[in-house]
């Protein structure tokens, strides 16, 4: 078994855009304009918030968070979203999900401009991916398909199950895999028979949202296991049957431990897998940067 | 084994659009517009234009062809569809697919307004089918998602399997499926092992463009098939093993016979089937009257 290191990939991302960043600020006097909108106070998308905004300031990206209060009207939402969209030093807009409950996220998000949907969440860019003739990606499935890359896994003629059919995860990763000639197979809460489907499969992404869900007797000898699963356990017996070795030494100091979907039993069984955390967590927000640089990189035409 | 009768369901369907067209034209004075651009002179894609403008007249809409030569400037194509996205009296228009191959196919279906798109080719429209939130589909998956719907057939948890991912047929059905709480794989000519995935599957849809390429032994009894296909055979031995009988008979008449992808052998195992011809043909004809309805009821706020 082999460990898919997101964590290790993610830094070497991280590493060519900030020197891209900083070739590009000397030829042009420009920096890319990251700016993320948070609605509410929900804990987990505040700390997300700030990591992503920590590492693109780390990247030299002009980054900035709009904090905005619950029950703020639509209207003065998307009056916010008007000005970032004219504002030409931001390229990239992310508006963190998901919203409070008072408000209709679609009726919100159509309002971005689609140049600077940074999340790739709009209806013309996930389309672009179904048309194989995509420019970006959302960030999770970006991050999966650079790791599988990393590694020169050959996607091609590989039975793939997808875990989760989100809008950000399962559905446009579902055909980033099936652009790279893998037979996918896309489950959700309503499939029969899940564990004989999993058996079957060379490649298992999961992105379910319960702990250790995928159990070891499902998987296939030699499987590919990617992680989409971030629970967060607070009870020690869960942590030490979810959790792997770091995450359990870590739980007297912290309180709680993080698991993935898939269990940690599984990964004797896999080629690779992906741990959790370090994973594909951190893929994801090397993303986001990737994501940013392009959308800058197309506003001025240095592609 | 029953037959989704396409051709039944599709007259109904007609039927009921030209009953609401008269209704709606003595409310408002208004008939749908629908313009075809037909480029080059594939003789397969004329008789499939002159079919649909025939039914659309027929039905009372305001159809047009616009018949172009393959040599026509990318700008003068261009050009034509911009007059027609400003035409209020025209609230559909579809580019007859394939373009000839001197024209780049998406730098041309770019200019059409998507909210004319009747066809439902454009990433925004696409995308909306991911996001389950489409108003409109393309006219192929439509109609087959129709004709599973009249004979009451839930698609919940059924394990399907999707032949073929064209961003025509394919891979928009895999989707509108998967809404449907099917549990889709989606196949193509890198999959490895497809008669071992055809054989697990309750639904088989098939889009290859190869007679009889779905066989007998590969269906699992009680199947629903789907086919796609629709192959035009002019050897006598090719029209007798692969066509249903009523084209074998009129074979010496016209000199050739139609057949789809599943062989004609798989039908007594399937619980339904779509013949071919008469299946999932007509229903794609009706269905883009269906859109051409609903885009003309969008325009003037009508639904």
């Amino acid at each position: 078994m082999n460990i898919l290191d997101g964590k290790k990939i993610a830094g070497e991302i991280q590493e060519k855009i900030k020197d891209e960043i900083g070739q590009l600020k000397n030829q042009t006097g420009k920096t890319p304009g990251l700016t993320v909108i948070i609605v509410g106070e929900n804990p987990a998308s505040q700390a997300y918030v700030r990591k992503k905004h920590r590492i693109a300031q780390k990247l030299g990206i002009n980054s900035h968070i709009i904090e905005l209060k619950a029950e703020i009207a639509a209207q003065d939402l998307i009056e916010q979203i008007r000005v970032l969209n004219q504002d030409p030093g931001v390229q990239a807009i992310l508006i963190q999900l998901p919203l409070p409950e008072n408000h209709n996220t679609w009726e919100i998000l159509n309002h971005l401009n689609p140049k600077k949907d940074v999340d790739c969440f709009l209806p013309v860019n996930l389309g672009n991916i179904l048309l194989n003739r995509a420019g970006i990606f959302p960030c999770t499935p970006s991050g999966i398909m650079q790791m599988l890359d990393y590694y020169r896994i050959d996607l091609s003629g590989l039975n793939a199950i997808m875990v989760g059919r989100s809008f950000i995860v399962g559905k446009p990763l579902a055909s980033m895999l099936t652009n790279q000639n893998a037979t996918v197979t896309l489950c959700h809460s309503k499939t029969k028979n899940l564990p004989g489907l999993v058996k079957q499969a060379d490649l298992v992404v999961a992105a379910i949202g319960k702990p250790g869900f995928i159990t070891a007797d499902m998987i296939k000898k030699g499987a590919i296991l990617i992680d989409v699963g971030q629970n967060f356990l607070y009870q020690q017996h869960e942590v030490l049957e979810f959790c792997i070795e770091s995450q359990q030494q870590k739980f007297k100091k912290k309180g709680y431990g993080i698991a993935g979907d898939i269990h940690i039993k599984a990964y004797p069984k896999a080629s690779y897998f992906t741990p959790v955390p370090g994973g594909v967590g951190p893929m994801t927000v090397a993303m986001l940067m990737v994501n940013t640089l392009k959308l800058f990189k197309r506003q001025y035409h240095l592609e």
